[in-house]
C-alpha cells in the first residue's frame, strides 16, 4: 500500500527500505534534504514539506512518524491540521504511552486515527525485521495490516511455540495489536525495561567472573578492612570472558540475542577498552519503573538496572559523600585514597 | 571412548544416551537398579557397585558423577580409594566450586585428576546438547575432549559470532576449559545467577503489564492511601500476556531461549493457574551473590532475583510484621485487611 | 494569632490543641459535628461551614487544612471562592507537592497565598511537637511564623548541633521554609521515603538475627536444594529480639526514635503475633522514588523499601508464578509445597 | 576489677580510660610503646609483652583484645599458651563471628573462656559509653559484669521503654549477653548492616532533594534522551540541605543519632567538598548480607547499601562497559561524553 514516512534517521530510513522491498509505495519527508534524496535514490517519493507529503496521498491516508520523542508532539499537531477525517497517524518512535493517550484524544476529535507502534530491532531491523507492539483503534490497525506484516520479521524468524496450532497469528509474525491507544508503547516500554535488566544481568555476572582472582591480591589488613576469610576460594585470575560469552551461546539456559551481541563485542575488544562505562537511558526504563510504582507492583530488578545506569553517570556522588561524612563523624574514619 | 557414569537421574541418564548415540561406551551405576536396567536396555553396561564400575574400565579411567550435591562428596571419597594414579573423576553436578577446590587438592595427593564440569541444558539437553563449563588439570580435560564434544551442542547450534575466524574453538562447540579446579563450576554458578535475573526480568515486566488497568479500579480514598494522581494513564485491562511473550520472540531485542519457554508456558496456561508462586533456588544463585560480596563487586540484579525467590517462600514475613508494628507505634495505623 | 483549622482527625485535632495551649485562637470545621463539638469543648470556636469559618476571621485570614489528600483539592477550590486577596491557605496534609504547584498557581491568580506544610510527628505530635517542612510565598510564611513556632517542638527538643552558633534558626526550632510552593511537601515526601527505608533496615536486620539458627534445622538434601555448606555457623536459635532492640538504644550508632518505638513494640509482643505483615504505603514513598527516577538519581534503598511494602501485600505473586513456570519448562522442576 | 587490655588504638585506649574512671585496674599492652606510656600516664599499668601482661594478673584472668581483625587470631593463639584454665579472653574488635566460633572451640579445649564482645560507639564511646553485644559462656560473662557495666552507657542514656517494669535489665544499661560464642559479634554484625542502610537512606534522600531543580536545566532533546515530561515539577534549585537535616532533628519520625551527625557534618561543610565519595566497608556489612543469603532471608536494603559502597569505589566500571558495548551492538549507540 501507499504510506508516508516522516523522519529518515537510522530507524526510519531502514523501515522505508524494508517497505519498498515488499512492494509498498513510500512518500518520505525529513528536515534533512540529503536524507530525502537518499531515499528517493532508493525508490521512495520525496516530499519537501508535511503539506506536500499529505497531498501526495489519497484518503484514507497514513502518515508514519519516526522522530525523536521531543519533536513528535509538534509534528502531530501540524498533521492534525493537514489530514482529513478517516486518515491515520502512526507514531513509531520512542514516545511515552501517556503522550499517545493524550494525542489520541485530540486526534479522535478530528476523527483521525492515532496509532502508536512500539518498534524494537535497532540497527538490525532492516535485516531481521522489526518487532511491532501496536495500540490504537481497530479501523486503522486493521487497514495497516499489510504494512505491519512487511516490517515485522515474519513467522519464519523463530520456531513455532509448542502448543500453538492452527492459523499463524499476528504475534507469531512479529506484530501485535496490544490494545487501545498507548497500549503499544506501554508494552514496548516494558520491553525496554526488561531489556535493561537482561543487559545488566549479563554485565554483573561477567563482572563477578572477572574479579574471581581477588584471593591472589589480598590487600594489606588494617583496622578498617577485614581480610578475605578464605582467599583460597578466589584464585581465578584471567578467566577469558570472550570465551565464556561464546560458550554460553550454545545449549545453555541463558542463550539470547543480547548474549550473541555481547559475545560479538567481547570477541572484538575483550577488555572493552574503547568504552568509558557511561550508560545512557532513553526514557522507557524510567517510565517502566514509574508504572510499576504507580501500579503498586514490585520491580526490583528493572529499577536496579535503571539505577545502575544513573550511577554509571555519577549520580550517586553526593550520596557517597554523605556517607563518607557520616563515617568521619561517628568513627573518625578518613576516606581512603583510590589506590588502596 | 569408554567412560563410567554414576547417577542416572534426569540429567545423568540423558547424558549417557547422548554419549551412546555418538559411539561412546558407558558403564553406569545408580542406587536404583531400575535406573541401571533402563540404561542397559538402551546399550550401556551396568555396574552393581562403584567397585564393579571401576573394574569395568581400563586405566586411565574416567568416572563421571551426576549426583545431588549432598551426595557427591562421599562418592568422591569412596572413588579415591578405588581409582589409580592417572585416573580422573568428573563432577558434572551442581556442586559448589569450593568443594571442587577442596576435593581436587585431596585427589591430587593420589595423583588422580579431579575435573569439575558445570552443565547447563536441563531436560532439553538430550536434544539440544549440554553447555559445558569445565575446570581442572589439562591432562584430564584434554583426554576427555571427545566426551565433551559429544555432550556439547556442537558448532551448528548457533551462527558464528562475527569477528571470529579460523578453526572452530571449543567454546564455539559449546564447551570450554575455564581454568583450574573449580573454574568450571564457578562459571556455571554465575551462569545460574544470570539465569535467575533474566527469569525475574521477564517476570517483573509481565507483572507490570498485567496491572496496567489499575486506573480503572481506583480504590476508595482514605487518610492513609493517596489516590492515583492520573488514573487515566492506567486503562489497560487484560493485555494478553501470552500474545505479548509470543510477539517478543521475533525481531525484538529481548528474544531468548527463556522467552521461548515463557511463551510456551503462557500459551498453555495464560494465567499460570497451576502454579502457587513458590520459587525454589538450588544454591548457585546464593553462591553467586556471596562471591560478588566477597569480591567487593556490586551485583544488585543478581541478588534482587535471589531475594525475590526467598520472598516468594515467605521469608520476609517477620520483617513485614516489624514494619507494621512500627507504623502502629508512631502513627496509630492499624493494618488493613487483605481485601482492601 | 487567630487561625482556622479544617479537618479534625487525629492530626488536626491535636494541632488545634497545641495551638490553643500556646494562646492562639482557633476556628474549627469538620464534616463530623462531634469532632467540632469536642474541640469547642476544649476552647476552639466551631464553624458549621466553610463560609462560616471564613466569616469568623478578619483579613488577612489563614485557613489551615488537615484533610485526606483526596479531599483537599475540592476544599481548596471552595475556599478560593470564599477568601479575599491577601488571605492564605495552608495545606498541612499528605498532598503531593505537585498538587501544591498546581494549586498555588491558581491561588496566585486570586492573590491568595498558598502554603504547603509537610507535617511529621504522627500521634506523638501533641506531646513532642510537629516537625514542619514549609513551602510557599514569604509573605504568608513570615506572617504565620508564630503558628509554626507553636506547632514545632522548639529548640529544647534536641541538643544544639556542634558548629551552629548565634541566634537560634527556625530549623533549630523544628520548622523550615524550604522554598517556593511545593518545596515543603517535597522535603516531607523525601522524609517519608527515608522513613520507609529506616524502618525496613531495622526489619531486615532483625529478620536476619531471627533466622540465625538455621544451621540446626538443616533441611533434607535433594537434587534441587544445596545443603548449607557450614551449618555450624548458624547455631543461634532464639536470640531475644526485644532485648536486642533494647540494647541498641544506648550508645550504639543506630539509636533513633524509630528504634525506640520498635523496642516498645517488641517489649509488648516479642513475636509480633498481632500483625499479619501487610504493610500499607501512603503515597510519599512512591512519589520519592518517582522523583529520583525523573531526576536521574539512584535511590536503591528507598525504592527497595517501597517494593518490599508492595510485596508484603502480594504484588509479586504473578511474577513468582512466571518463574515457577519457567523452571518447569527448562528443568522439569515442580514447585515444592510450602512445608518443605 | 583487674583486667588486661591489648591494643591501645582509638577504641582500646578510650575503653581503658572509661574503665579507669570507674575504678577498675587495667594492665595494658600494645606494639607501640608510646601508646602504652600514654595510658600509664593516665593511670594504667604497662606490660612490655603478652607474657608480662598475663603475669601481672591473678587467676581467673581476663585479657581483653581490641585489635584489627587480621591480628586477633595470632594473638589468641599466643594467649592460649600463656593463660590457665578458668581464665578468659575477650575479643572486643571487629572479628567475624565465625572466627569466634572456631576460636572458642579451641579455647574450650584449654578450659579457657572465650568471650566475643561486639562494641558500638566509635570515637564517641568514651563520652557516651559503648553499646556491648556479648557472646560466650555464662561463667565468664557473669564474672565480667562489672566491666561491661562500666563500659556501657548506663540506664540514664535513654528513657525507659514503655511497658518495661521492674529491675533494670542489662540491655537497659546498654549491654547484652546475646547467646553462645559468636552471638555477640553476630548481633554486632547485623547492627552494622543496619547502620550501612540507615546511612544510605539519608544519603539517598538528600541526593533526591539536591537534584530537585532539574526541571530548570532541561537537557537538549535528542533521539536517545527523552525530555522530562513535566519539568515544571522540578523547580527547586538550592534547597538548603544543612537546614533540612537540622529541621528533621526535632519532632520528625526520622530523628536519630546518625541524623545528628549528618546535620553536624553538613553545618560545617554544606557541599561536603572535602570528601571524594569513596566509602569504605569494614566487613560486617558483607557478612550480614552473606548471613541473609545463607539463611534464605531477603535483605534487599542491607545489601543495596553494601553494593552502593562497592560502587562508590568503582566496582561497577566493567559491568557498565559491558552495557555500553551491548548498546553499541544492537542500536549503534555511541557513549555520550561526561559533559552531556
Amino acid at each position: 500500500m501507499r504510506i508516508a514516512m516522516v523522519g529518515l534517521g537510522r530507524m526510519g530510513a531502514n523501515m522505508v527500505r524494508r517497505l519498498l522491498r515488499d512492494g509498498h509505495e513510500c512518500v518520505v519527508h525529513d528536515l534533512s534534504k540529503e536524507a530525502v534524496q537518499q531515499m528517493v535514490a532508493e525508490g521512495a517519493e520525496g516530499a519537501g514539506s508535511l503539506k506536500e507529503l499529505v497531498d501526495a496521498l489519497a484518503p484514507p491516508r497514513t502518515v508514519w512518524l519516526m522522530l525523536p520523542a521531543a519533536v513528535t508532539g509538534n509534528t502531530v499537531t501540524d498533521l492534525l491540521d493537514l489530514l482529513e477525517p478517516g486518515d491515520a497517524i502512526v507514531d513509531g518512535g520512542n514516545s511515552s504511552y501517556r503522550d499517545d493517550i493524550d494525542r489520541a484524544e485530540v486526534a479522535a476529535v478530528h476523527n483521525i486515527d492515532y496509532v502508536d507502534c512500539g518498534t524494537s530491532g535497532g540497527v538490525w531491523g532492516l535485516e531481521r525485521g522489526y518487532c511491532l507492539m501496536i495500540g490504537g483503534p481497530d479501523r486503522a490497525v486493521d487497514r495497516l495490516d499489510p504494512v505491519f506484516a512487511s516490517l515485522a520479521p515474519g513467522v519464519g524468524a523463530a520456531g513455532r511455540t509448542p502448543g500453538r496450532t492452527g492459523e499463524v497469528s499476528r504475534s507469531e509474525q512479529g506484530y501485535l495489536h496490544c490494545g487501545p491507544s498507548g497500549a503499544g508503547h506501554f508494552v514496548k516500554m516494558v520491553h525496554n525495561g526488561i531489556e535493561y535488566a537482561i543487559m545488566a544481568a549479563y554485565a554483573e555476572g561477567l563482572n563477578v567472573i572477572r574479579s574471581a582472582g581477588v584471593g591472589k591480591h589480598q590487600e594489606k589488613a588494617d583496622a578498617e578492612t577485614a581480610p578475605l576469610r578464605e582467599p583460597r576460594y578466589y584464585p581465578y585470575d584471567g578467566i577469558d570472558l570472550a570465551e565464556v560469552t561464546e560458550v554460553w551461546r550454545r545449549g545453555s539456559v541463558i542463550g539470547s540475542w543480547l548474549l550473541d551481541l555481547t559475545a560479538e563485542a567481547m570477541a572484538a575488544d575483550p577488555q572493552l577498552e574503547q568504552f568509558s562505562g557511561r550508560v545512557s537511558d532513553s526514557g522507557e526504563g524510567r517510565w517502566t519503573s514509574i508504572a510499576a510504582i504507580e501500579e503498586g507492583v514490585s520491580a526490583p530488578l528493572l529499577t536496579a538496572a535503571l539505577y545502575s545506569r544513573f550511577a554509571s553517570r555519577g549520580s550517586e556522588l553526593f550520596a557517597d559523600k554523605v556517607e563518607s561524612a557520616q563515617r568521619k563523624e561517628f568513627g573518625g574514619h578518613d576516606e581512603k585514597p583510590a589506590a588502596s
